[in-house]
């Protein structure tokens, strides 16, 4: 029987005062050297932490991470440069490892330095050496305007994958997302591990929009020690896929002011690019996004949305159709019982919009949330 | 002395039943041949009012339009073309033109087929021959959500232009904006008129969002009948611009739910066009939106979608300057003092973005608005 956790990765979390009073620092490290991948925001305006742990992403050696959480250290010139590196040296010499072992993530408002004095002292503070990792600490200790933490555990033969996630707004993800950790036992090979984590990445995270604003802290990372020994490895994707997957959907229903998760299917395009191009310009339609969050079962605005792709000329809008749930909305009469038939699905918690372009095989599948008043107020309001 | 309005143009506005109460059909016509150039969206799912009008748009030989306001006569299929070509020739029969000298325009919900028995015992029921146009009531007639009607007026010599405009929601145009007629009595060559239109066009409506989502039915068009004789075109192009941007201005205000006003001027670039994407990256980000709309001096996220354009490799976060009006707020110390200041900024009706990329000469500047509580209200109920 597999462990509850994947074995052999220790950590701590604490509140340094980065944060006015919950969680804000967060350590978890292999015991043992350990494979890793990882992927980051593309955003030119990438933080140190992101520069920093992509200069050493290539090694495929780290052995995990340090987090801190209510400041991104984003925009802050080379005084920010010099507190990644300080964190990065305090958090290694915590658990023991060498610095280029861990990656650096930090996430909430841009353009403030760290408060470094406080976190000096905090980190001189906790115990060592550190106990075993607590994973839904860590989810917790990563969070910033969450409403609730993002945590999944899947097994995998013997190994256990366990994942943290933190993210509602700033979200369209560019070969990452936010915050997101992956750790398992299983004993993967690095080439192995860095073609599937992009694999799953393209079709989770890479698949999520909030709000169409990319982080300029994103980062996704995964960690192997192999102590449970080999496993099939594509057994292990399908299990990382599950787990991103969870995530992911975790982090749509927990979107800024959401109230409800929105999933557009879109099939029979070109190819799975151009699949993915449409069904991102509906999932980030804000004149979408409203409606599904009245309920209104404007199916108009789909379709404004899919022809706003001017650039695609192929697409024929006398051979696509577009679904409500199980439901044909176009080109189907828009009689008023099969209006008041789509209202009610657009009124349940899971949304399905599927689009069908009639013009070859491709597909993807992207998530996403419904607009509403909750979200101008949080954003309205957020540094101050 | 020039005329108040300019002279030769005929029209009617009237309430034929498409909307519940509101005049929602207007014609306006030159009395003579007039030369016309005209710009339309370029959506997929472009209506037959828009596909109609394109194909006699080369001629140049336009002398106005008719339009529907309250439909959009979009996504209805082989009836809707039937429609549409109907609704032409009823309205040129009336107003004593051929119908490839009528511009078709429509706007209004998606999906729903004109109430042709109305228009047609509407239309009939209306007097011959046409009288002087009124321009304020077309103005008004060619509104749907917009809570004011948008209208101004402008002369070169002897020579008036009239423009109205209408839109709020569903406005990122490319190539045209929803709908915007310009009329005048000057006399201007169709090739230099057209050119002369489409640079208009791109510095001003085309430099419009109001909320990423581009409409179906895009419309802009200008009818030029000379009867106030030659003029000379650079002065005349100077105040079609004048016209146009104060109708763009307009409707940025009346953006849906809209409080203020975004200007968003982008220096420094490699070129006009990455100025332009850079801007619109910035007024399209919702968290920049919101955060204007909430006053609060979070230049952070104005970084945050310069960050995005990921592709645009020349963009270094150490050359960038960021201005709130005059203010400078990055790289300045965010200093408290600076930010009230920057904070009083954001709260006045006009919020002035300006962004400086250190690159070379390149600008442009693009019009939006915040994205308030009153834009998910208005648009998580609209068909319903």
């Amino acid at each position: 029987m597999p462990a509850t956790f994947p074995r052999g990765f220790r950590g701590v979390t604490a509140h340094l005062g980065v944060k006015e009073s919950a969680a804000d620092f967060a350590v978890v490290v292999s015991e043992v050297p350990a494979t890793s991948a990882a992927v980051f925001t593309q955003s030119r305006f990438a933080g140190p932490s992101v520069t920093l742990s992509r200069a050493d992403a290539p090694l495929h050696g780290s052995r995990g991470m340090v987090t801190v959480s209510g400041n991104a250290n984003v925009a802050n010139g080379a005084g920010g440069v010099e507190d990644a590196v300080e964190l990065r040296r305090l958090a290694a010499e915590l658990a023991g490892v060498e610095p280029a072992e861990l990656l650096v993530a930090s996430t909430g408002v841009i353009g403030r330095r760290y408060p470094m004095e406080r976190i000096r002292a905090g980190v001189a503070g906790l115990a060592r050496p550190l106990g075993e990792a607590d994973f839904a600490a860590t989810a917790r200790a990563i969070m910033t305007t969450d409403t609730r933490s993002k945590q999944t555990t899947v097994t995998c033969g013997d190994a256990v994958l366990t994942a943290v996630a933190k993210g509602v707004g700033m979200i369209e993800p560019n070969m990452a997302t936010l915050l997101t950790f992956f750790f398992t036992d299983a004993e993967i090979p690095a080439a192995e591990l860095d073609a599937m984590f992009r694999r799953v990445m393209d079709r989770t995270f890479n698949a999520l929009s909030i709000d169409t604003d990319t982080s300029t802290s994103d980062t996704a990372a995964v960690f192997a020690n192999g102590l449970a020994g080999p496993v099939d490895l594509a057994e292990f994707e399908q299990a990382l896929h599950r787990a991103a997957l969870h995530l992911v959907r975790e982090i749509a229903c927990d979107g800024e002011g959401a109230t409800k998760l929105i999933e557009v299917r879109v099939t029979g395009a070109r190819d799975d690019a151009q699949a993915k191009r449409v069904a991102k310009a509906i999932v980030n339609s804000p004149l979408v996004k409203t409606a599904v969050h009245g309920a209104d079962p404007n199916w108009g605005r789909v379709a404004m949305a899919i022809g706003k792709l001017h650039q695609e000329t192929d697409i024929d809008p006398d051979l696509v159709r577009i679904h409500f749930g199980e439901l044909e909305v176009y080109p189907a009469p828009s009689t008023e019982e099969l209006l008041a038939a789509a209202s009610r699905h657009l009124a349940s918690d899971e949304v399905v919009i599927g689009v069908e372009l009639g013009i070859a095989g491709g597909a993807f599948t992207v998530y996403g949330c419904d607009l509403t008043e909750g979200y101008v107020k949080i954003n309205a309001d957020y540094t101050t």
